[in-house]
């Protein structure tokens, strides 16, 4: 694995990412809580138009490409929360929560899309202890949820 | 949102909740753990007694006080843990596993119901992450299990 | 609950058990993270070669076997990150989800498998928060994964 040379903003745009906007969450809570070292950051998916379930509307390899767009939505929460990507010290956790037929098997090949993203984004830092589940239904009909817990370095005050 | 004057267990009284006594676990654990500022509190559901799926049995509007049910049972084993409740300092963190039907869509709208009653009783203290997934079964049939995290100061010593 | 007496490998060793070696992580991800005092631990299941779910080819004892067994694998990575299992200050929070039937309501009894194990051989220590529920479906169609987090204080450096 590689180390990440200068700042991570210089690394989103050698990786030719460039991050949405942070999106509102879906009812009454707020997008992350920083305690103690920590910040955990509210479930997160894909675009909200995506809907539908692995091994039914989608395989998995669409599945790997929504847990790196739910990786992105993670991103610019991150961003929201800690001003400049540096302040992120370690990626920590990130669980999955796959929306799957309950014949479905590769829950751990879909939650790849963004623990690839997390590692070509913070290189080492980006190394994180993971799970998976299969979920029978999700909200929206999304068809992953991610729900991750960075340590970072918060720069003025906590969360709100 | 309005900041909280006075003590929580005041906030309570002016929102008419009494709370019950803190549930047993219902297997070999504690209903919490103490642990570096965090207080990490066991799935509590409403009364054992309600059985049933959400998009089956029950709608979104019953899911949602049987989140409040759960909340209340969340209240009072935090109550067990630190005391008076202004020993909270801050709700950080939700996570929702309701039993739902694999149509099922709104869990959000049904996780408001712990949601709404932490920002009651806690005002800013009560702004909160969280993540939902609907899950295919749960222990006794229960229709929905939270899970949830609290930066608080311990009265005393640990949890034990 | 008895206190645990003399170092923790003796009392494996008093209770007949020992280790296997930790298994490598399913995907792109590590076994552990340490981050302020919490040692956040990838999900674990029993042998990749058990596969099915309870209530359909396994029964709720299956399940308490397979629980325990993913508990092992489990203390497996403790020792690889901290050493001496001396080095675990608490069991924090496990997470279990169970691959089950929709019918299935004895999750918390399967839980107890790796619950009972905690105790045995931590004691006090042992004791934890926990939460369970029913997955529709998991990586590799393993009974059951469990998610753990732990108070240890690292011997030499952190997780990588």
């Amino acid at each position: 694995m590689f180390k990440v040379e200068g700042t991570i903003e210089n690394q989103l745009m050698a990786l030719g990412i460039i991050l949405p906007q942070a999106s509102e969450p879906a009812a009454r809570y707020a997008n992350y809580i920083y305690s103690n070292g920590l910040l955990f950051i509210s479930g997160k998916g894909p675009s909200a138009s995506t809907k539908g379930k692995l091994g039914q509307q989608f395989s998995t390899e669409d599945g790997y490409q929504f847990a790196r767009q739910a990786g992105l939505e993670v991103l610019a929460v991150l961003k929201q929360a800690v001003g400049r990507l540096d302040n992120v010290l370690q990626v920590v956790k990130i669980q999955g929560f796959v929306n799957a037929d309950r014949a479905f098997e590769e829950h751990h090949k879909v939650l790849n899309g963004i623990s690839d993203l997390m590692l070509d984004v913070f290189g080492e830092k980006g190394v994180h202890a993971r799970s998976v589940m299969g979920a029978n239904s999700l909200r929206d009909n999304l068809p992953i949820i991610v729900d991750t817990i960075f340590e970072v370095r918060m720069p003025v005050n906590d969360s709100l």
